[in-house]
Parts: C-alpha cells; structure tokens; sequence
C-alpha cells in the first residue's frame, strides 16, 4: 500500500520528532518542571496546527499542592481539522506529560534522550503517551484528519483493542478513642485499642481465597457469557511472566482465563494501610489514638457506586457493632470512580480490528484493564458515542517505570494501524463521532 | 523533730537549688543539647563531691544516631560516701537528664525558669527528676550519707512505694510477597496480599475483651493471693479522672480493682502499628510487597521470654499455614525487657513504710508501674538485693509533658521523707547493700 510505502520512508523522521518530543522534561509530577509541561503542550499545538488543524488552548484553571503552592493547570488543546459533516468524525485521545525520571532511578540511557538499542527506542514518554500521540500525528499528516492514544497491549507481539477498565471506589475506615495517643505501659491492657478495632474491621473485608465478604457485593455483577468467555480463551497472555514480572512466587488461580476474569470483570478488594499508627523502622510502644483504614474495591459493570457505599458501610458497622467498643467508627468514600465497557460489535472495533489484520496480519486480543481509566467513561457518557482505546505499546514497554520504550517496529507499524484505521472508518462513510482512547490513573 | 525543723527552715535554699539545675537545658534528646547535658553531670558531680563523696565518672563510650553522627554518651556518676562496713550501705539511683521542653508546646511557663505559682514548682525536670534527687542530696547533707529516685505515686496525695513493673516483649511479623509493590489495578484480586496476610495474623491475636488469644500466654501468670488483692482494695485511685485523662469514653473494666490488676499483674498486648504500608494522608492504590506489623506484650512475674516468643511464634505460624498463602512470614522478637517485682515484707519497705508514716502520717500505696522499667531488674539482678521505687512526685506531675511539676510541698516533704528514710535504715544496724530506684523507659 502506497500510504505504508510512505510511512516506511518516513521512519527516521518520525523518530527524530519522537527524540525532540522526549528530550522536553515534561513531567508533570514535580512542581518545579511544570515549565517544561507547558513547553511541550506549546509544541505539540504548534505541530497540530503545522497540520492545518483550527487549535484552541482550553485553561483549566490551577491546582493548590499539598504544601500550599499553587500551579497552573496545562491547558487543553483541542485541534479540529475539517468540518464536512457529510464525512465521518473521529476524536482522538492522548497526553504529553509524563511520569518522574531520573538516570539515577536505575536508567540504563539518560530517560531524556531517546536512545535505539536492538530496535528499541528507549526514553521517557516513548511509550506513554508522547510516541502514540506523535504516530496519530504522522497518520493524519498523510491523510489530513485528526487523532490522540495511552494503553499498552497484553503481550509482547499480539496487539490488541482494549473495550473495558474496572471503576475504584476507595474507603477509609477512621476509628478513634480519643484526641491524645496513648503509652502501651501505662493503658495496655485496660482500653479498647482503636488499632485493634480497625484491624478486626478490616480483616473481616476479605477472605484468604480473595472472596470479598461483604455481603451483597457480588450481586450486581454482569453474569458471565458463553461469547465472553471464549474471547478470554483467545487472548495471549503469558502466566508465567506475568508472575515473574510481579515477583509473586503464586497467584490466586491457576489458569489465563480465571486470572484475567478476576483482573478485568469481577470485583477485587485491597487494603493499602493504615494511617495514624506507627509507620517507622524501630518500636515504638504507643496506642494510637486515631487511625484510619485505608482500602478500595474495583468494581465492575453493574455494580452500582452507591450501592457499594452502603454495602460497605453497613457491613463495618455491623461487624463493629459486634465489638462492643466504646470507639468512634467512621466510614466514608472519598473518591468513587465508574467502571468503563464499550460494545466489541460496535462499528469502531470492527473498524480498528480489520485495520490491525491488515497491518499485523493477525487478529488482535480484546482486551479490558484491571485499572481505572474515568476519562473513558467520561467520553462515553459526554459523547454518548462508542469510546475505544487503541493501543501501540507492548506489553514490555514499562510505562512509568525505568527504562520505558517503544520498539521501533510498534512505533512505525503503530502509524500505519492508525492510517490503517483512518481508511476503514471512511469506508464506513458515516457521520460517526466516535472517541478513541484514555488516560490510565491510579 | 530537729532534723525536719531544718529542712523546713532552709527550704528556700533547696528551692534555689532546684532552680539552677532545672535552669541548664539537660535535654538527652536533642544532639545540639548534648553538651548541656555534660554540664549538669558535671555541676551533679561537684555537688555530691561538696558533700565530701568520692566521685567517680565511669564513662559509657558513645553511640550513634540513625543519621550517622556519633555523640559522647554523659558518663555515669559513681558518688560513694563512708565506707564503714559496720553500717548499712544505702544505694540511690536517679537522673538529671530531661526530655525535650519548648514554651511553645504549651508551657505556661519557661520551662527552663522555675516557677512558683500556687505553691506547684513549674518547670522541666523538677519532678522527672531533678527535684528528687536534689532531695536525696539535702537529706544526705544532713546526715552525711548518699542517695539517688525517679517515679511517682498514684495519687495526686497519697504517698506511695512502687514494687512491680511489667516488662515488655516486641515483636515484629514480617509478611513479603515479592520485591515490588505492586499496582491495585494490575494486581488486585489475583494475588495473595501480604497486607491481607498481616491483619488476618494481627487480628488473631486478641480478642474484643483485650483478654489475648496466644494458647498458652496467660499459663505462667502469678495467680493472685487473697493478700495481693487487699493490697489493691486500700489503693487511692480515682477512676474517672484516670479516664478523663487519657480521653477515652469507657475501659475495658468497670472496678478500680480490674483496672489496677490488668495494668499492672495481668499481661497486655497492645498493637503499634505497620512498617512499609501506606500511611500518609489521601489515597495510593498500592497492594504493598513488604509489611511489618510491630506489637508487644507487657508481660508479668512469671511469664518467661523465651516461652512467651515460642507461643507468639507458634501461634502466628499456625494461623499463616491455614491461609495457604504462598507468601513469605517472618516473626522476630527484636525486644524482650523482663518484668520486675520486689517483696514488700522486705526491710526497705518496712523502713519506706515506717518514714512514709512519719512525715506524711499515713500508710502509703503498694504500687506496680503498668510500664517497663529494665533498669530496676537489672540492679536486682546484679546486686542481688532488694530493689525499691520511693517516688515524692504526685500523679499530676506531668512527667515527659508540658508543664511539669512539683510542689513546693512534695519537694520539701519528699526531703523529710528520705532524711526519715535514713534514720529507720540506721536503726536497722544491718550491713544492707539495697538499691534504691530506677528509671521509666518506653
């Protein structure tokens, strides 16, 4: 194909834009270096309008950090490129900042240089999220539309389409006696521990199977389909890598399909900590007075945020109630995010999945993510449109770790699944406004 | 009698005394302060040499801070006075070290100024304990013997002689699933939480009574003699003001009694907190890798350190083995203090006793400290004689708080009292080499 002809004799200009955009600090985690952010979204609008694209900079106002500081929000660009409403729309996703990285963390490369070795383009943000973004750009700049991605594949090799994230409905669990912490000599023995109530409450959330056991909690969720199932039989996903890569020496189940079932479509719950106690190396011999659980579910379609709050809630206080203690009992949800699941039928998978069979050669893995990804369901809900995310990285990629890449052949063949992709959706010669793709948080 | 007629008459020289001491910032915590510390050893020293004692300064090396900065450790004072082997040997003990004080803590008063309001004597060290060892000091001056004492009575006004402390045993349960904390999202509902292991082990070990769960612990305990428990009935302790001190709504017991007997004879085991957890405020979706739970048990006359960690050992081991986890457990004991308890029917009490009786005209309290006081067991262990606490400080001293006093009164009377001490010591004509008290810990 003559746009992939193009794409071939464009590789080394494509990488040299990739090693300018990664050579900016853009991080967005340290305060000082928020500089270096706005930088970048300059840049990257100057290279959406060099396209021809209508861009507009949408502030967002500013947040205040914990020590009081107060720093500019990055805008948002929003870059249009044609209007024919005869002609199918497409919105793309991504980002440009990017996650903390120092040659000290454990960098074989400076992660602000981008450096090719054995085919692989290492450096911060190759992979997430500067690289996808920069592929769509160089898919639009042949065929003058417009896109944005952040997602990685399940395996090395096999791409995939990603249709669904798990939500997160986060606790704390704040048990108190009093305003003062007490001396384990002088009170051990004779009060009603606070961390000793909290401990009960929370050991009675989860079982040593993983089986949440607040009742109620597995109601909702979508019963599984013969169709469902057979889609997990097909994914490629290496078990014993993945082990290796986690360090754990066993997982709860044994088999792909009941791990990725339990990572992606039914309800997890973990306990982060605990804050208030002591937390240092040593001893210290105190009854704390006030602590707080710290723990969150990740649900799954359909179960409902509120309907969790108050089986949670109700759960603690029953099996707090059972304690007879004398102690303050607390419970609230501080951030409760919804789960995110596209329709695979939709003409948008069906697009992306015969762009990737013509590029790749071979059909992709439907995939979801055990994490939460709200800008999702955001669109979804906003656009009431089909959302997709559409990922370029492998597996190995190491986003946010050290040494984070993109291989130079998902870099390049990435461009074409996205052209690729550009010529099956006008095929389908719809005014569809879709939106591709996301932001993985927490 | 002549000798109290001369306390009384030079009260204001021991005032001003008092006041030059509390004056120097002795403050062992503070590694700038170290000096001052050094020099009320040194202004410690002299006096007991103007009182015609052979002083000799054994020094204890130094040690190191967890920064790396190594400091002098202040040496010991060895103060001997008469050698004669036809009289009683009398052996004091006590501090002149203090904790921290800063007005801003919330003293009234300069906390290195001593203060006189109310005929209470504000100010850092006067009743933890400088005040009392200054008495022991006056009191010898008069009859040319030695001295050193650091703990207080129950009661805001009743005279009391502590015979008992719990000791304490540490422990640390380390529970590992890997090197890496992982990713709630990634991981969460497929792996064995080491986090979920640890609360189910710390959750086994009490109950909602606080009686613990340990088979065995409680085997070795001193069962309670109809003795013991009248010595508990004469006890002055108000309850309500012991709970509206530390702030708690209820105690596990409801009888002074109860209280007292599960402070101080019965074991307690009290829950401190978790090492590599998330303890900060707001929310991380961590699944952590490596957690350390600490606890510790005050144990009692006759529980044995050796048996306690191999029932704490077993008993957690056992509880981990049910949960088939495939994680990582290990259980350490990186503290274990020995309890200590003396025999009120030995001399020295009858001697406090008969004293108490004469400058206080009452019967003073038998009491135990519910805290670990290693330094007491181990001058009964290596003298092999009768150790005993004789506190002048009442129980709203403030000791290691803002505001620490003493009163004019218990300075004073607590010089009578041990000048008292003296004379029924003497009467005993016996060649006694008894200790006397000690130093709180933890």
């Amino acid at each position: 194909m003559e746009i992939f002809q193009y794409i071939d004799a464009h590789q080394s200009d494509f990488i040299k834009d990739l090693k300018e955009w990664v050579a900016v600090e853009s991080d967005s985690v340290q305060p000082h270096l928020r500089k270096e952010v706005m930088r970048m979204m300059a840049l990257a609008a100057d290279r959406l309008a060099a396209l021809g694209a209508t861009v507009n900079l949408v502030s967002l106002g500013s947040h205040q950090l914990p020590d009081g500081q107060v720093l500019p929000l990055p805008s948002v660009i929003l870059g249009e490129l044609g209007k024919d409403p005869q002609n199918p729309t497409v919105c793309f996703y991504g980002h440009v900042d990017v996650q903390p990285a120092k040659k000290e963390d454990g960098w074989n490369t400076d992660p602000y240089t981008l450096t090719e070795i054995d085919g692989n383009l290492y450096g911060r943000g190759a992979t997430d999220n500067k690289g996808p973004v920069l592929a769509w750009i160089n898919a639009v700049e042949t065929f003058r539309a417009l896109k944005l991605v952040d997602n990685l594949w399940l395996s090395n090799k096999k791409p995939a389409l990603t249709y669904g994230s798990r939500g997160n409905a986060c606790f704390f669990v704040e048990v108190e006696c009093g305003s003062k912490d007490l001396h384990s000599g002088t009170f051990g023995g004779i009060v009603h521990e606070p961390l000793l109530d909290l401990i009960a409450l929370l050991d009675s959330l989860v079982d040593s199977t993983g089986h949440i056991q607040i009742p109620g909690i597995y109601d909702s969720v979508a019963a599984l389909t013969e169709e469902e199932r057979k889609l997990y039989e097909l994914i490629e996903f290496d078990l014993e890598e993945h082990r290796n890569n986690c360090g754990v020496k066993k997982f709860l189940y044994d088999t792909k399909e009941e791990i990725l079932l339990h990572l992606w479509r039914y309800p997890s719950l973990s306990i982060h900590g605990i804050e208030g106690a002591f937390h240092e190396p040593g001893i210290k011999t105190v009854i704390p007075a006030k602590v707080i659980g710290k723990f969150s579910i990740r649900q799954v379609p359909h179960m409902d945020l509120s309907v969790v709050k108050k089986q949670v809630v109700e759960h603690l206080e029953g099996v707090f109630s059972k304690r007879n203690s004398p102690n303050k009992l607390k419970v609230s949800m501080p951030l409760g995010a919804k789960p995110w699941l596209a329709d695979v039928n939709d003409v948008l998978y069906k697009a992306a999945r015969r762009a990737i069979k013509t590029v790749f050669g071979e059909d992709p893995d439907f995939i979801r993510d055990g994490s939460t990804i709200p800008v999702a369901r955001m669109f979804q809900t906003v656009t009431q449109k089909s959302v997709m995310m559409l990922p370029i990285g492998a597996a190995d990629a190491g986003e946010h770790s050290q040494n984070e890449k993109i291989s130079r052949h998902n870099y390049i063949e990435g461009t074409k699944l996205f052209a690729a992709f550009f010529l099956e959706i006008s095929k389908l010669h719809r005014n569809l406004h879709e939106t591709s793709h996301t932001e993985t948080i927490n």
